[in-house]
C-alpha cells in the first residue's frame, strides 16, 4: 500500500489570495463601474529590459542550428553568468566567491523550498513573523512543523516577532533554533536591517552553530548605505548562511524564471554525532539529481542584465518602482497614516488605523476606495493590524490610487 | 545546531560517468591523434525544430512590450499548453483528462526526483533493474534506500531484474511494496512492455494499492503498434499511475527544459488509517508553494511543437535518430552481436561477449575501435554483461562507428 506524506493533510487551503479574490469578485459583481487598482499583488508591470530582449533573440537564434545548439548544460549553471553573478554581486561588495559556490536555478521560491532537502527533520526552525508563506509552508511538508495552533501558529516553529514596537527588527530567540530564515529587505514588511543589527544574527549563529537561510531577493531595491546587499559582507557569514537571489523583481524575471543560491564551502551542517558537514556538496548533489538546470536561453538573457547597458536600463526599472513607493510611502504619511518599509524595498507597510483590523480595513479600502491591497495578518499572526501594499504598478495608477485614499 | 539530512552522507560518489571520462581522457593523452566517437551520453545533438525557434521569438518579443508582458504565470503550466498536451498526446490515444491534471514543468528529472515530497518515507520502493539513478539516488536523500551493501544494492530497496533470461520484463514484485518506478520504452535497455504486460501491472497495482510511477520519456520513439504510449492506455491506470512526460528527447529541448506529469484525480494515496487520498492535490499544492512555473518563452515553444509544421519537424528529427538506431542495431547483429531495445527507443543495449564484463568491454571498444560507450553495471547490479549505446550522434558518425566496430 502507498502511503502519502501525511504532513501534507496539516496544511490548510492557501487561504489569502483566494480570499482576496473572493472579496475582490463580490465587489465587483455588486458595483461593475467600479475602476479597481490593485496594489495586493507582488507581480511586476514593466516588460524587459532590451539588452536582455536581444540576448534571449541571440540565444533563441543559436538554438535553431546544430554548430551552436545547446543541450544538456551544467545543472548548477552556465560559467558564463556565474562568474558575472560573481564579479558584479559580489566581488563588487569585497566578497569573494568560488564558481561552484553559486548555483543558478529557476527561482528564489524553488531554492528556498527545496534546501529542506539537505536538512535534517528534527531542526528547530525559526521565522520572522509576519512571514513569506512558503519558509512555514515547506517546513510544514517537511514535518518540522507540528500542529497548528488556534493563535495561527505552528507548535513547532519558533515566531520572532517584527512590529512597529520593535522596530520591525526580530530579537535572537531566547530558545534554542536550528535554522532562521531572514528576508532582507523584508517581504512583507519592506523593512531592513543596517549592517550592525544583521551583524548580531551573524555572530549569534556562529556560537550557537545555526544555519541562517539569508532570503535577498529584493536587495535591488536598497538605496541607502548602511544596509547591507549580501550577508556575506558580514564578517564570519560564510560559515553560517546561505544566501538566495532572484532576477524576479530586479529585472522583471517573474515570468522569465531565473535566480540563484550562494552556498559557500565553509558553511557547515552537523551530523548527530556532532561531526561537521560541509553544505555545499549536499546542495550540489540535490541539484545534480534533482534538477537539471534553467534554460539555455534564459541564462543568456540574464547574464545581459550585467552589461553596462543592462545594468543601466535594470537602474531605471527599479527607480520607477521605487519612485512608485515613494509616492505611496510620502502620500500615506502626509494623510497621517503610519507607514513602513518603502524606502529600500518595493513594499510599504501600513499600520491600520485604531479600531480597525488587517481584513476591515482591507474592506475599507476595498469599497470606499476601490483598491485591493493585502491584509497584514494573511503572512502570520504578528502580521495582524497591518496591510501591504505594492509598489509594481504603474506611476499614473499609483497617483491616482494615492489621490483617492488621501482626499 | 543545524543537523544536515544525513541520508545524503549515504550516497556514494556519482562514479559512473566521472569514470567514463576519467578513462576516455587517459586514453586520449596517450594517443591524442585518435578521432573518438561519444555513443555513451543520452544527450541530443540536432537543433531545435524551425516552429519552437519561431515561437520563441515570438515569445520573447511578447516580454519586449508592457501591453504583452508576461508576469507570474499559473505554476501548473499556461492552458495554451496544457490543452494541447490534453488532445494531441492523450484524446488522440482515447484518453480523457482535465486541464488540472497536468501539470508543467522544467524537467522529468525534477518531476521524478521530487515526486517523493508527497510520499511518505515509510514506503518500500521497488525499481528495475537497471534503472535510471534519479530514482535510487532521490530516495536515498529521502532515506527510503536503507543501506547500501556490496552486491551494489540499497537493503530496503527491491530490485526487480530485466535481463536477457527474462525478455526484459519485470516480474511483478514478491514482496510487499508501495511504490514501483517503471520506465517504458526504458532507459537504459531501450526495451518495451506489450499493452497487455503493462495491463499486469495495472492490475497488480490496483490489487496491491501500488503506485506506479511511470516514466515515459521516450515515448515519442515508439515504431511497434503494440506498445503503449501512455500508461492510461491501460484500462484503470489513472486509479494507480502517475505519469512523467518531457520534450527533452523528443524535440530536442535537453537544454530548453520543459516537460510535464499527469497526477489524475482518481489516482490515490494512503493514510496510515487506511484513509485514501487524491494525490492530485498534493502534488498542485508541491507544485504552487515550491515552484514558480515554466518560463513563458519556453512553454510558447512546447506549444508550438504540437501545430501541423511542428509535429512534422519533431518526427523528422525522430526518424532521424531511429535510422541511427536502427543502423546501430543491424550493424552489430549482422557482426554476430546481441543487442535489445533500438526498435522503440534511442538506445541500443548490448550484451558484451563472452569473458568480458562491461568495463572490460567498454576498455575495449575505447582503446581498439576509439568509441565511447556506457557500462551497464553502471545502471545496476543486472546490467552487468552489458553495454549502452545511444542513437544521437550524426548519421556519419554512427555509420564510421560502426564500420570500426564490425570491421
Amino acid at each position: 500500500m502507498v502511503y502519502i506524506n501525511d504532513n501534507f493533510t496539516r496544511l490548510p487551503e492557501t487561504y489569502l489570495f483566494s480570499e482576496i479574490a473572493k472579496r475582490v469578485q463580490a465587489f465587483k459583481n455588486e458595483h461593475p463601474e467600479a475602476q479597481i487598482i490593485r496594489m495586493g499583488i507582488g507581480d511586476v508591470t514593466l516588460p524587459l529590459p532590451k539588452t536582455v530582449i536581444e540576448a534571449m533573440h541571440k540565444a533563441v537564434d543559436e538554438m535553431a542550428t546544430g554548430a551552436t545548439f545547446k543541450g544538456y548544460g551544467p545543472e548548477q549553471g552556465y560559467s558564463f553568468l556565474i562568474d558575472k553573478i560573481i564579479e558584479h554581486d559580489y566581488k563588487a561588495l569585497g566578497v569573494e566567491l568560488a564558481t561552484n559556490e553559486v548555483f543558478v536555478s529557476d527561482g528564489a521560491k524553488s531554492d528556498t523550498g527545496n534546501i529542506g532537502d539537505i536538512l535534517s527533520k528534527d531542526n528547530i526552525i525559526a521565522v520572522t513573523d509576519p512571514v513569506y508563506p512558503v519558509y512555514i509552508d515547506t517546513n510544514v511538508m517537511g514535518g518540522r512543523a507540528g500542529e497548528l495552533l488556534t493563535n495561527g501558529k505552528w507548535s513547532n516553529i519558533v515566531y520572532l516577532p517584527c512590529t512597529a514596537e520593535n522596530g520591525f527588527i526580530p530579537s535572537l530567540p531566547t530558545e534554542k533554533v536550528s535554522v532562521v530564515y531572514l528576508c532582507f529587505p523584508n517581504n512583507p514588511t519592506g523593512t531592513t536591517l543596517t549592517k550592525s543589527q544583521l551583524k548580531e544574527w551573524v555572530d549569534y549563529a556562529i556560537a550557537n552553530k545555526v544555519l541562517l537561510l539569508f532570503d535577498a531577493a529584493y536587495e535591488a531595491f536598497i538605496t541607502e548605505k548602511d544596509v547591507p546587499h549580501s550577508i556575506y559582507e558580514i564578517e564570519g557569514a560564510k560559515q553560517v548562511a546561505i544566501e538566495f537571489r532572484s532576477y524576479s523583481k530586479t529585472a522583471g524575471f517573474t515570468g522569465t524564471r531565473c535566480s540563484y543560491t550562494v552556498v559557500p564551502k565553509e558553511c557547515k551542517g552537523y551530523l548527530k554525532t556532532g561531526e561537521s558537514v560541509s553544505m555545499n556538496p549536499l546542495w550540489n548533489r540535490r541539484q545534480t539529481t534533482k534538477f537539471n538546470g534553467t534554460p539555455y536561453i534564459i541564462q543568456r538573457g540574464a547574464e545581459a542584465i550585467y552589461t553596462e547597458e543592462g545594468k543601466k536600463e535594470v537602474q531605471d526599472m527599479i527607480n520607477h518602482y521605487m519612485e512608485n513607493a515613494r509616492i505611496i510611502r510620502t502620500s500615506l504619511q502626509q494623510a497621517g497614516y503610519e507607514t513602513y518599509g518603502g524606502i529600500n524595498a518595493p513594499y510599504i507597510w501600513l499600520k491600520v488605523p485604531k479600531g480597525y483590523t488587517s481584513w476591515s480595513f482591507f474592506d475599507k479600502l476595498l469599497t470606499e476606495k476601490h483598491i485591493v491591497t493585502t491584509p497584514g495578518v494573511g503572512f502570520g499572526p504578528s502580521g495582524e493590524g497591518y496591510i501591504r501594499l505594492t509598489a509594481f504598478g504603474s506611476k499614473t495608477q499609483t497617483i491616482e490610487a494615492m489621490t483617492r485614499i488621501t482626499s
